[in-house]
């Protein structure tokens, strides 16, 4: 507590909090990507009782720079190379902090009027982005795992009357739905949350590179059918998280529409490509998709959290699933508002303006701006690719079809061992590359097996730090081929 | 697209912001509460194609300064009276900026390492506040509907083996619970998305007082289980959001109990008495409640969105009911870090470092700067309740038991018409004072009738603030009488 004005305590936060973070984004270059911290190091730091009298904001942001920063995953280091998140934008960074100070309540029109229609000014921007027609809607989510579940709600809900009233007996017999192996795990997530049990997703095995596999596809949902069940949902991944390939779309399009199924694509990752006119023809199919889930706290740069859930048919869609109007919200004021009341289409009641950082990064980048990036990324990528062919411990693995690049270390001494200590050196060399500080990215597994997986999603990285990550693969390969 | 370094442009942008930010706390004593503008006016302000080229970041500035800010709701404002949205603190929404720039993916360890770690600080000081033991554990959310939605789950996948997997036919008959009348949306819109229909939900009629009427809910109970139906959760309110008023804790406990039935407490707002040693009382009875809702971004002032599950009886509870695995994040890192894995415990997947702005709010409070302000607020709306008292053409509803007071405009002209005219009374006064800009507060509907309601949730509202708005509702009441 303080008897500073609030004028007064912003004034003096924003200037010490401008300087930690110009600090922080000048360090970025050098800075070790990961910390060495372990959970037990860090429970130690931050292990305290509730706080009983307050303490000078000074002082916790002297704490914050001095144990939470540092320990930080360097996310936004150009030598970051991890699960599509990005290095945000500065515009997106700052237009957090307007947003927190506005504090509109951006479920209700009534609560946050410039944020509703700004929230649908930026859904009508990712609509025509996407290639959905005019009378396309949508709704901000808290990332692609809620975005998934929104639309799966959709899904479910067309699949019996009654449904939102009854529940998932409505429909008088089990309902099955299908997704690649490679699918998010919120999809299975989603389908529990929806009451339809995970077992009723069907796991649809992939290709060698890593699509899903038509012919299977299609024999899982006549088995179905002859078994009495009823196939209502079919989704396609645009941007696979291990691998970033891209389902064939139009097949699947047209698969769901000969079974009467909703077609869903997630795109959370994928949906990027959209910005430019070159990559766009890999999302082909997606405007036949009922809904799609698009992530700009991926591919855009914008900071956590930001997802969409966007639907062809327009907001009756979402309506119909979503919509339960409470008493203290049904004041009429002036009719058209109720198109506007953002809780009434997703999953969140109280939500935050998060439509501003979109809309203000949208404006600063501009369709072109994101293009450039997109196309440049997946050059980057392709680079990483060409200079790991020329190394003879590692062998690629996949696609690449986005900014996604999986291979594994497979020098001679690993080559001749069983698969599960193959994985293990592939484990060994990621850790040590973590624990090195000069690069991050994960390992995943693909069909079984324990792979590497570099993506690239930070606009600061340029052509060096990626020879730099390749001579960091060759040099901690060879010293663990040593070690052994 | 700029040229600046990244640290250039945080130095710009921070500096503006910093003195946007500064400048608007500088209006809201004396700015207009709510603006005039109709969505229509507002679609005009922001219709524009999706922006091909970028444009400088000082003009999207501009713009946000310009259109956005003055058409928000004045949510800061100590003249807004409005749904449980605070004021926020000045060190939260600086410590949203610092949470967009080091953009942690707050849902796995793996990827921020400090902000899984102080979430489980944050999870276990509530916790403590709400007198929970020990082995407590709980999930940040993005609001109350999701933890209520969390915390149903938990509560439906109890009901019965096998639920995760095969879904709500697992338990062979229909679920059904218990709540308020009263009770907010997102339970009627969490069971729907649950899979048991939004009939599932029984809404047990409240007294004069609006609290939920316990011998209708042992009716209620009994009902269903003669019918064959399975009772399994009771859901018991602590600040409603009508009425801010407390279900009788202790007796919907032992109801639970009897019938085997989960327990859960939706203390999105009223959770904040816990911070007071007067006041905490009226909790009474949560300590029992298998899983609790508690938004931070009610009556803590942190900026949206920040809301919370607790579970009584630690984390296993909620990983039974949400730990799907993927295998990108299924390496080791040393044993103890799947705790740490917040996506494990919760619906999201990706996530915002939101525990930041919330442990910052706390130190800067401490237990006791709460206690202050949740007491003063307290203290003023009693102020507002026997100022009020002394009006002839007012009415107060229901009782004070947190900072929220219901009243009826009911002056002899308006006493002696129609139910729905009397409504329209309410309506025309709220309408009257909004259009004002000098206060703004909303309508409800309490048993079937239109009633006004105040709500006090801002630390910089004053005594002369609602001695002001008594004066308002006065003169509007009086006009309004002369105008018919």
């Amino acid at each position: 507590m303080t008897s500073e004005s609030l004028s007064e305590q912003h004034k003096k936060l924003g200037r010490a909090v401008t300087s930690l973070i110009s600090e922080y984004a000048e360090r970025l270059e050098s800075a070790p990507v990961a910390s060495p911290a372990t959970p037990a190091d860090l429970k130690r730091l931050f292990d305290e009782p509730l706080p009983l009298a307050g303490m000078p904001a000074e002082e916790i942001l002297e704490q914050f720079a001095r144990d939470v920063a540092p320990h930080a995953m360097q996310i936004s280091s150009p030598r970051y190379f991890g699960q599509f998140n990005p290095t945000p934008l500065a515009i997106g960074v700052w237009a957090d902090a307007l947003c927190s100070a506005l504090n509109q309540n951006a479920g209700a029109w009534r609560n946050g009027p410039t944020s509703a229609l700004i929230e649908a000014q930026v859904i009508g921007w990712l609509c025509d982005l996407i290639g959905y027609g005019p009378g396309a809607f949508g709704v901000l989510a808290s990332g692609g795992s809620e975005a998934n579940l929104i639309a799966l709600k959709c899904a479910r809900d067309k699949a019996a009357r009654d449904m939102c009233d009854l529940g998932v007996r409505a429909a008088g017999a089990d309902l099955t739905i299908y997704a690649s192996e490679q699918c998010h795990f919120s999809v299975e997530k989603s389908v529990d949350i929806l009451g339809l049990g995970r077992k009723s997703l069907r796991k649809i095995d992939t290709d060698e590179r890593f699509h899903i596999r038509v012919n299977l596809l299609r024999e899982a949902i006549e088995k179905d059918r002859s078994d009495g069940r009823v196939p209502f949902c079919i989704v396609g991944i645009a941007g696979a998280t291990s691998t970033g390939v891209i389902d064939p779309l139009p097949e699947l399009a047209a698969i769901a529409r000969e079974n009467d199924c909703w077609f869903h694509v997630d795109a959370a990752y994928g949906g990027g490509l959209a910005f430019s006119d070159n990559q766009k023809k890999k999302l082909s199919g997606i405007e036949l998709a009922n809904s799609i889930t698009f992530d700009p706290h991926k591919w855009m740069f914008v900071p956590f959290s930001c997802g969409t859930t966007l639907v062809r048919d327009g907001g009756n869609v979402l309506r119909d699933s979503f919509d339960i109007s409470p008493e203290y919200l049904s004041e009429d004021r002036g009719g058209s508002d109720v198109q506007y009341d953002f809780f009434r289409y997703g999953q969140m009641g109280t939500r935050r303006f998060n439509a501003l950082k979109l809309w203000m990064a949208f404006k600063f980048m501009g369709k072109r701006g994101y293009a450039e990036t997109v196309e440049r990324h997946l050059e980057l990528t392709r680079h990483f690719a060409d200079r790991l062919d020329e190394l003879p411990d590692f062998e690629r693995v996949g696609e690449i079809e986005t900014a996604v690049c999986c291979f594994r270390y497979l020098p001679e001494h690993v080559r001749g061992l069983a698969p599960e200590d193959q994985d293990r050196a592939q484990q060994a060399l990621q850790q040590r590359i973590e624990k090195s500080g000069r690069a991050f990215f994960p390992s995943t597994i693909l069909q079984g097996r324990r792979a590497l997986r570099v993506n690239i999603n930070s606009y600061l990285t340029e052509r060096r730090h990626v020879d730099d990550l390749v001579e960091l693969l060759r040099e901690e390969g060879n010293a663990l081929g040593v070690d052994r």
